[in-house]
């Protein structure tokens, strides 16, 4: 073959693109500040010699721990730039958590944010990492103005590109390696799946720290789309941006979207033109579908992992369902659908590994395999090797395959509740639920019962104003679902939740609730 | 690693997953027929059994003389599923041309469509190559009714996919070879920048022999889009469907644009919606962008090369030409513009091979690399290091850069007119022409003079009902351009063209045109 063919794929090229093809247009809105893409792709690029100066070589490891920023962004590019890996810190963790973090990916520089520099201190006090701290008047940006780049090209698409570490909702994160190839195909999917161009921007509600901001930390770039920056969620915010800098897309997992619908922002007139939006980390509920598209947004509902690369799967809209009501067609797109363009098929198998019926009813696993599936768990080939499954890779997911393809998860593996011998999907009660006017959201876990074994046990957030009793939540689910999915009990709460707003079932498992 | 990650990159995958996703959807429009994803799917695999059945192995050739129609979309999944190597022929070639590519390439099997059986007949008679006729009743048909499914999986994606022989405006055609990789790659690159989606219905105005149809071939099911074939190009004939079918996208060179717009079909209503059109093959000319877009079609420019998988660049709309008036618009949209969100940035070089100036005035040759551009010509080493620039494959078309990135060509280097010791791009004079309104389409070569060494001659297609005379042309190009570039001679004539719609110039400078 001749020389001209082939390069390696690294997500980092969309940067250089955006800066050849949109230098003059705007990239990011972080507050007050505005950087154009020649602007931004001239800042990574010093920012490899900063990286150069303070000793990172090709495959060292650098943290950050960022609120969504530029300097998140800018990091996302200058490390890979650099040959090194990216390690992005959940900001919500404990200093615990981030110090067995640091230490565990060997990271030797620790990049912040000045909302986190209290954090950032006490990790370095306990690792010895470097600090290197962003903000005006900052080391970081007087070496954006001083260095020299000292770019490193990828030699390697399938080498590690980053190392982003669960959330863990229990026991110690493990590290997703994540590699060029897979970021770069994963951007280039989500650009068409969600139809971005010149002229979109985005609002960053989802954390870049997770899964990359499902990629579009790089994606976006690729067709020069606005980034516009959220340091911290706050729903009136959310509103005051959509309106004022002109959103057309954002993500958010439902939790955030729910914050959304019950803000003062809603009560104003909807977004004109209507926002798209991407949802996932938890399925959405029909009812909140309904209440968003009421509200001047269109849900698409994804399915992913930080090991897939964030989402390896959509909800894709079929012509057919136009014809629909609302409600059947909230349930349609509440299901976490098909593989996305670049990925493999899903499938759903059982503790054999065969696919189970495509019958909506046969509870399986959800696996997968291809280019947006990690590399393994760093330093941890016990881990991996748990979660292959003869070259499958096993998501923890219990879902359904419907007759039509597409894939419906049931429960976590571990959300499943076992009473009187019925396995009963939490999700199936809290669909129930949250269908009642009065409930913001709800969750449901299972708890011992000497009788049952489990029993479920719910706990609903009610809407600000309503008046709701535990006997009318019971007579509510009693109408649609069999009497053995009925809440035993029902507590009126907060629902606590991890910083990218799933439910931390286990804290709710580790509550006192009395017997009826 | 882990097992479960990679998997080599094929765009046969497209239509796999459009079964999955699109399965009840329709994929082929083709006449009276009409074929849904699945059973488009079904049938290709079925087909990997016919081509076996024939012998066909893993690399063997497989040669394609067909119209725009099912079969060519069917050929273009089953012979790579099958792990063979596509040859589509170009229809308007002559037998003996045909037969030239057909032993050139080694293709032991020729499938056909009714239109071109005669042509096929006597190339099979000539070669010895094996005749597949499609068609109601065919061999063809019987063998996906019955045939047992014999694919290979890709297990390189940087393989040969196939052969595409340049229409070859001179000489004998080259076989660009392409790969696996690289039509992966191009398809979604052309899924992002088309923003199509599964409502999306394509009308197959360019040929699916000519690179693959852009590589669309693959990339409409990649999203479940509508393939609606054309198997001869008719101006009313694409009206209608335009109207019946309701196009939403269309391809077509500049030649079939202006016979568009020329077309009865033109007075009635604008299309609604309008009609994304992409253009490329040659420069459109600011006023044929202008009127495409008074019918109701958004024209973007596109610009590729067989070597390059069809578009390498895109004319990408920047947001602050929207305040421009629409004459400004048009001629920064007739730039062939920047290399698309896969491709490496184009570079405009010397023939020492340095870059250039950026100042829209320097002419150079375009150079580009990088995974869309071709494994070489096959069996032809000779041409293909002649086309490799110290890794940078010469794609022969001369340009200047602009200080905004956008590359714009001048002409194909063949076409320079060197009069009086001037270089002067025929394009540029052409474009001087095209403003007048009673004017179609030019086209000026470069004829010997024994003054001048060579001068201008311009070729003159007139609106229908209009009356123009050569001192008309003649004094119209003299108040734009320098008395060196204005034509010395006017010849009124429709213009030869290439199945593509490239007008042939070696034509024209074989006319024999009395000095005026």
């Amino acid at each position: 073959m001749a020389a001209f063919t082939f390069r390696e794929l690294t997500p980092t090229d969309f940067l250089r693109r955006a800066a050849e093809v949109y230098g003059d247009q705007m990239a990011v809105v972080d507050g007050d500040l505005r950087i154009g893409y020649r602007d931004l792709h001239e800042r990574a690029l010093a920012l490899t010699g900063v990286l150069a100066d303070l000793g990172i070589e090709p495959g060292d490891r650098v943290a950050v721990l960022c609120v969504n920023s530029h300097v998140m962004l800018e990091m996302h590019n200058a490390v890979p730039m650099r040959g090194a890996v990216l390690v992005p810190l959940n900001i919500r963790l404990s200093v615990d958590e981030m110090v067995h973090v640091v230490e565990h990916s060997g990271a030797s520089l620790l990049v912040v944010t000045p909302e986190l520099l209290e954090q950032a201190e006490l990790v370095a006090l306990r690792t010895g990492v470097h600090l290197l701290e962003s903000g005006p008047g900052s080391a970081y940006e007087s070496g954006v103005r001083s260095a020299d780049p000292q770019p490193v090209p990828c030699t390697d698409e399938r080498s590690l590109l980053g190392i982003n570490y669960t959330s863990g909702t229990t026991g110690r994160p493990k590290g997703v390696m994540i590699h060029h190839r897979g970021a770069y195909l994963q951007s280039l999917s989500l650009l068409v799946h969600l139809g971005m161009d010149s002229r979109s921007r985005y609002l960053w509600t989802v954390p870049m720290f997770h899964c990359n901001g499902w990629c579009l930390t790089w994606a976006l770039s690729g067709i020069g789309a606005v980034h516009v920056a959220l340091r911290a969620i706050d729903p009136d915010h959310i509103w005051q941006l959509i309106r004022e800098e002109g959103i057309t897309h954002l993500s958010a997992a439902p939790t955030v979207l729910t914050m959304i619908a019950e803000s003062d922002g809603a009560k104003g007139p909807p977004p004109e033109p209507r926002v798209a939006v991407t949802t996932g980390g938890s399925p959405p509920s029909p009812s909140l579908l309904v209440r968003m598209d009421s509200l001047g947004f269109d849900v698409t509902h994804l399915y992913g992992l930080t090991e897939t690369f964030g989402p390896i799967a959509i909800n894709e809209w079929q012509r057919q369902w136009d014809e629909l009501d609302d409600q059947a067609k909230s349930q349609l797109r509440a299901r976490q659908g098909v593989g996305n363009v670049i990925a493999e098929p899903l499938r759903v198998v059982d503790e054999a590994g065969a696919d189970v019926p495509r019958d909506g009813e046969t509870i399986g696993e959800i696996v997968a395999r291809g280019n947006d599936v990690m590399l393994g768990y760093y330093r941890d080939d016990e881990a991996t090797a748990q979660v292959d499954l003869e070259g499958w890779f096993r998501t923890g997911d219990l879902a359904v395959h419907a007759p039509d393809g597409y894939v419906e998860i049931r429960d976590r593996a571990k959300d499943i509740i076992i009473t009187g011998g019925e396995n009963v999907a939490s999700v199936e009660i809290e669909r129930a639920i949250d269908s009642h006017p009065a409930v913001v959201e709800s969750a449901v876990v299972g708890m011992p019962d000497d009788k049952w074994g489990e029993v479920p046990v719910a706990f609903v957030t009610v809407r600000n104003g309503a008046v709701l009793t535990a006997d009318e939540v019971v007579a509510h689910v009693r109408t649609t679902l069999a009497g053995f999915k009925v809440p035993r009990r029902v507590v009126f709460s907060e629902l606590p939740k991890t910083s990218t707003g799933k439910i931390q079932k286990q804290v709710l498992r580790a509550t006192e609730v009395p017997a009826r």
